[in-house]
């Protein structure tokens, strides 16, 4: 358990859904020398419940939004449940934001937002935000959006 | 030709595909430094034949997983052609799994697990299992899976 | 501004669109030890408007080629505007290429190689040349293709 990221999360005061169980064969984190890979995560509600819908039919831009922030909450409980004790995140490099929408849909990166806020709100300005894309894909389970992401850690 | 790789795969009995020639202009591996990179890889049957069909409409999700099982084989066809000899995969980094999945299909995951599942058997549980993402799109000559790598390597 | 990538793409005579400013919460590029970062691209025409439609049915394969050129001509801009003046990079390492297609597009290569071509020419067959998928999804702002890649710089 990351003992830094887990004192910052606390003094924003933010509630973290369980970290989801490997939906298959893959690791949720790893660390290879200076960077943490994180797997596609979901917006994970509660144990065993995820968000459900397409963005731009049955959910609007403001309710993908909020679903890629759940995404975020669900990666930084991931990664504070699986990464170790001694974790230090130095930056975000870099996000593949994907969003289950709607094949006219157009705001995929106003959806992404929700995570990026997040991040940038946990690890600042500086370092929160780092290289991104945006982009409309299917998901499993009907999900709204799934996010990956590499970090830069102290090695 | 990777030696060490081309005796594990002999060990197991693995038939292997021909390695297919890039269907565009990038190389089908690259190495930078410690890390060996692998171009989208489809499944390749044999000699200039490829499965094809769309998961969840043309092929259920076994076919489909069957379908990941035969990118696998096919991307360490590519290693094993275009790799130095010398080259010792350490581990698998990271996985992008690409489904041509109907729009409502919702077993990405498990598609994607014929890949894993293959890469796992090869490399063993610990080295064989990264961090991944499966996830749905359209992909080239109606293939129904589409896998690129990044694998950590000795230097 | 990256002054030896400024003469390179001057002596070639190509004209780059202006760089465009993020449309949400990302960096267009970062730097982290030898690898130069840059966020999905879309194909800038000139401020503030883009190239749009859909590869196969809106646009042709070979009007989606010139979308991913100018998705090219873009990120290099981006790359000369936002990367200090002593960048100097070494090799393309990976390009994810997005194609906003038809669900039943086949030639998602073809297309990105507007791209690869453009990178071949700017740095050569052996560096402007690395991994790459050319894959389908959707885009926002319906443009025809975006595309994420990855360099290795000198340290």
């Amino acid at each position: 358990m990351s003992k830094l990221l887990k004192e910052r999360i606390e003094q924003l005061g933010l509630h973290l859904p369980p970290a989801p169980k490997p939906a298959g064969v893959y690791r949720p984190i790893l660390i290879v020398g200076n960077h943490l890979y994180v797997s596609g995560q979901g917006p994970v509600l509660d144990e065993d419940r995820l968000m459900h819908g397409r963005v731009g039919s049955d959910l609007n831009k403001d309710e993908g939004k909020e679903a890629a922030r759940q995404v975020g909450l669900t990666m930084l409980s991931t990664i504070v449940t699986h990464a170790p004790e001694s974790l230090v995140i130095k930056r975000v490099i870099k996000v593949l934001g994907m969003v289950n929408a709607a094949p006219d849909f157009e705001h995929h990166p106003y959806v992404i937002n929700g995570f990026s806020e997040l991040f940038a709100e946990v690890f600042g300005e500086e370092n929160g935000i780092g290289v991104r894309s945006a982009v409309g894909m299917h998901l499993p389970q009907n999900i709204p959006v799934e996010i990956e992401a590499a970090f830069l850690i102290e090695d």
